[in-house]
């Protein structure tokens, strides 16, 4: 038996085998290992109960879906120099390493002005087990992986694309495995099929033909897990909440109400904006949500409402049904009035959720409002990579239509007089 | 135990558990036996070798979702009388009771001028068990059914609705099994859903304003499943294959050039033109395929040739590799000669396929060109019912562009020629 | 793109995908395109209306799994040299090509004395396209094909292992494949993990020891399958009564009181006794269900009531609601009398069933009744290969057990006074 | 629309739809919420990555199987009154409400002599939310449901059998569950027909005859389930150093090495032994993943070092490859010799493993050595209730050879030389 073979069993690719022992030494550092303690999707659990899964798999997976389409592009004859295939292996298996507590909910929040891609460089540049593994399989490695990930690598096109494109490894393992968790089927799309209509033209990816509405299911796949689960209402409230509880907590801090004792040493590190990089590699959920906990105790009577909302979940409600795509902002003062009436304080208990705000994705033209964003190709009928949108109506339906949301989120006893007010 | 109670084990449904002694007694009946020996896609098994299965699963699925329906709607508070829920469950059950060998790959064909409909109603009201089990119900049940069926039912509209509408539980049903069998993901969508999110407002389904998605995820599985399964050009290509292996037989008949020793008894009938209801009823894919099998044998070497190609599945070949939007069809009549000077008959051997020519309707607006159809109906956000696709950009954008497809068949000897002549 | 690249969609194993042009050639031979109108489980669509599919899902699985378990054991470094690799796909794909209509229910029926491994051989080292393709790689390659598939083949026992023991890829697939039809979890295993704990010692396939639980659980799977589905008292009866039709016919046959106007030219050779390889290989369900259709209008009475039970699902109906695994015997002269007294010929409407009679073997250890099979080896903790059951008291418990089962069919007006008979 | 239905999106069963106000306010108690954060399976996500489910899904599916169970039992025709139904939905509901920080793993180990079923009973009968709420529907409520759980009910046997034995509805809902997220076929069986053939006499559920071979694969299921994933080797390894950080943490506390601002106010109070009901809701896997996490830091070098192999699961290695059934004992002492000349106490870094220490029972025959648990009827061929190992040589197998394992673990450094101690 091979003495390196380390074999994952995962729920959405079954077996996920691995021989390169520099791959799993990377899976075994102290970095990668921290995120089994990070959620994929925030705070999606709290809608969608079964979404309790970490980073971790994820990572894997997007690792194996590297595998297969670097397979099947060899099968087809497409040349791929060996040094670009190791990069773009670490690459897709490191893409989350720099994510912290709560990914995206919380990302931004906890260290202001740094995201998860910030991270992910000096971790992987750093002075980390991660860069030593690196380093020691090539002095090279470390930095044309960063260079992969924050899009100046100067190699091959096809590496890029495939870490990070608008049809990349990342996205296509996190539809299927966010799908499997949910228990929903609109994640869900024909990842066989779109891979081996996978093509190569001028090092970039391009689409097959024949692979246009395998494509057009992988994008409406995006499009359908965005607005029922990403962008759920009650899952946006509880993030936002969240982000409130922070903010309070860095409020209180900063006028030396809340101390190290109710909170682990390396997350009061980032309350008082402190992190580096040893800090920031210490801190996961966990401190989070012990920090949460603890705080459903403080004095502060704000700070223990909130925390103890979120622990609890009895959230803030959402005003809307279902989110409206435009609201009169200038009713915001009248809905504070309400609130604050009611003994709450709006800059708390007054939420306003834009979807606008994030970037979402499932696909955007060179055309639309997102226009940076390489765009998707695919062969013409005469062999030509055009833009995607050109040959599909439905990707340009969904593509040149950007849906926005907006949402409102207060106290139980005040949704009635809110709803009213904008009821107009 | 109950000593009426019928478990049937399904792929898609898992328990099928059947309870009216009159719904048991309808499918053990000769008529709805013979749907064990009718398959649900023609000859779309040629493609996707999975897709084996007939139409009496299916029908039993059809029944299936219509329960799960009502008992969502009811337990909702939106009534529905008893007479009319009986209705609603056998027209569910046999809606398909009409269907021939090879169900839409030879409708009208075998018994040109009668579709599938026109024999069911047949079926229903004729001399039959179904009648008689039907009858000994209610007199009045016949008739009732049938005019459901034939859109004549002046009952609560609902019925009608979900019997047979761009939402109803036929299509809810196939697009999951032929998706299972077929081994693809295009189909899948999420049922469960979908029927949470039925309302009824003045007799009419439709769908709460939070059921929008779900929806668009339906009608786009729809979509997927004609572009990469109903559609595929291999299939339409074999299925406009038997067609003429048809057609040369009934000219030979006509011309007292095959007989009734090459085929059964009753399909010689229809073969002739003859078809009564009882013919009818003996006629099933076996029929068909032993013919088929037996001419290959035939002295005339064109329903030989033919034959023999369908049989071993030396199919003529598409022109195209992905069907083209619109052709020269000038260039039809120098087709015919090269197809005619490499030996074959153009009659038989120069095949066009246009989508255009079958119902297919994954969705329709009613300004779209099919505009008869009845919407969809989504409530705004006022509670008013509204066409969906003014609802939805996804929506709009596959129900205003119709999609069509023309391909064209000959001989593996010509495709080069004739590929050339249209690349002009 | 590769030229000669075949892709086939398996609702079991997703893409097949094959490159050996000599293999996408036998898949398009007449004999190997014939299996797509042989159901794999003669008769089980009746009782599991799923389980519709033939046998040319299945063949392509088997070759598919074989291509899994080669690729594994080469990656773990065991040699297969070409020739045995080469021969071991052609054995996996074409291990069922000698099957007749209705596989094992009417197997040695049609031709008495003559099994599906009789006429596979005849296939491959005959006068067929199967064997020209097979020659035309290599004179030696029929004939080494054939002494695998009928055990006297003299290159690494390995081989022989994969394409025909108690572990071997046909089981692997059929399993799955029938689970998924019949819509049942019985027959769900472990199968990647399965094939991830194979070995070789000696050219034998044996487990690691690890491998032992997955291994009991694939043995469960048979054994489970084979009590829910395979020898499912319906089915079982289903498949009795077609045997009934058959041997009336053949009885008619011989007293010139039918003939050749009543079913297809090559069927009336078989019944006739007169197989040859061009006549069986023109023969398929499509012609037994043609015959047994038409056999319902035949003027013998028996004859046609058989045929109109088969056809209409009017069974025979079981004595008993479990099948007995010993009943008395001498009883069954009473029975038939009380058979005859109700007008029935109880020489066709009496029927006996005993699994003894199949060849059945979830797992035979090599001191069970049917010790000749070889068993299947796993590795001791000091890693020496030794029987299964020795290691597993599950195993040994399914293994040395041999069940068994009686059951007794009569027409429905029967049933009551036979169960009197044997309740006693 | 009902204004209470309340719909759960599950990954097993889809859709749980619940419309009884008290079992909606009862999943909304702080009480319930917390379970949440308790994992389901302590930590088997380190070998199976995908098992980072809570108890707070499983506890929605036993209700939900709690459903299905009652509903098929009442078509049958079988009674349960009123006060027994709802008893028995609020035990299913909350039959894991007592479980702590990850759940079996430190069972008992947090709070010695108190495990989860004690702390249940206190949450269902002290001064809590869930109390509240059962009691203000009936004060008999609390007191029956705790009846219930601990086997003291009084009531119809059926509720306490459904609730609680080895056919019962947590079983039933966790072996799927646990499939599903490790990514295993091992535990998936018929739930639906096992279901379909429970019956009750004498308000005992017993098994139909024809429901034996679903019975089979429902106890091999768990069979394998507990030697794939509840002991795998790596998981109880890794459970084992998490009890061993816990006894450390615990002997630095009673020696005050180790104080309040390691660790949550509420667990350092479970640490010092004093835990009571509020402490004892205070407290989940967050406060014992923050406190290892913080530990890997403290001076301790034995504490330090165990959490920091915990936290970034540099474990303890198995010395065995495979479990042993038995080990020489009296060779522990030359063990621990090893691992201290190595440099590590043995009390901490020689830990053993004895399958026999935990209570496993994939199913007990009353002969067994765990013969008090209630045995599983099944009805024989006259009708009657027999324990179902006699019915089935299968179950008898598994059930009357109680497999053991003994494992040891040791520092890497130590494996070699441990392992020749043992191979002697």
């Amino acid at each position: 038996m091979s003495s390196v073979e380390r074999a994952y069993r995962d729920p959405v690719h079954d077996f996920i085998t691995l021989t390169d022992p520099m791959l799993i030494a990377l899976i075994d550092t102290p970095e990668f290992q921290r995120l089994r303690r990070i959620r994929q999707l925030g705070a999606s659990h709290g809608t969608y109960h079964g979404a309790e899964h970490s980073r971790f798999g994820h990572s894997l997976g997007v690792l194996w879906v590297m595998h297969k389409v670097i397979r099947r592009l060899k099968n087809q004859g497409i040349g791929i120099d060996p040094w670009s295939e190791q990069v773009a292996y670490v690459a897709a298996l490191l893409h989350d390493i720099g994510h912290g507590p709560f990914s995206h909910a919380l990302e931004e929040t906890l260290t202001p002005g740094r995201n998860h891609e910030d991270w992910g460089r000096r971790i992987i540049l750093g002075d980390t087990e991660v860069h030593r593994i690196l380093q020691e399989r090539d002095p090279e490695l470390p930095g044309a992986v960063a260079s992969v990930l924050d899009g100046t690598w100067s190699g091959p096109r096809l590496v890029r694309s495939l870490v990070s494109s608008q049809l990349d490894v990342d996205r296509m393992d996190y539809l299927l495995r966010d799908s499997l968790y949910t228990g929903v089927t609109y994640g869900v799309f024909d990842l066989e099929r779109l891979i081996n209509t996978l093509w190569v033209v001028d090092q970039e990816i391009v689409l097959l033909r024949k692979g246009i509405v395998a494509a057009e299911e992988y994008i409406l796949a995006r499009y359908f897990m965005y607005w029922q689960v990403y962008f759920h209402k009650t899952t946006r409230g509880q993030e936002l909440l969240l982000r409130q509880v922070w903010r309070r907590a860095v409020h209180l801090a900063e006028e030396r109400r809340l101390g190290e004792e109710w909170i682990s040493r390396h997350l009061y590190r980032l309350l008082r904006g402190e992190a580096d990089l040893t800090t920031y590699l210490r801190v996961d959920d966990h401190d989070v949500m012990a920090a949460v906990k603890a705080w459903t105790e403080h004095p502060d009577p704000i700070l223990s409402d909130l925390s103890r909302r979120y622990v609890d979940r009895a959230l803030l409600k959402s005003v809307f049904r279902v989110a409206h795509e435009e609201i009169d902002l200038s009713l915001l003062d009248e809905a504070a009035a309400v609130v604050r009436s009611a003994g709450w304080d709006p800059e708390y208990y007054l939420l306003v959720d834009r979807t606008k705000d994030v970037a979402y994705d499932y696909y955007t033209s060179p055309n639309g409002e997102e226009g940076r964003r390489k765009p998707i190709l695919a062969l013409d009928e005469f062999g030509r990579p055009q833009e995607i949108a050109t040959l599909s109506h439905t990707i340009a339906a969904v593509a040149t239509r950007r849906r926005v949301a907006v949402n409102i989120y207060v106290p139980a006893d005040c949704v009635g007089a809110v709803r009213r007010l904008f009821a107009g």
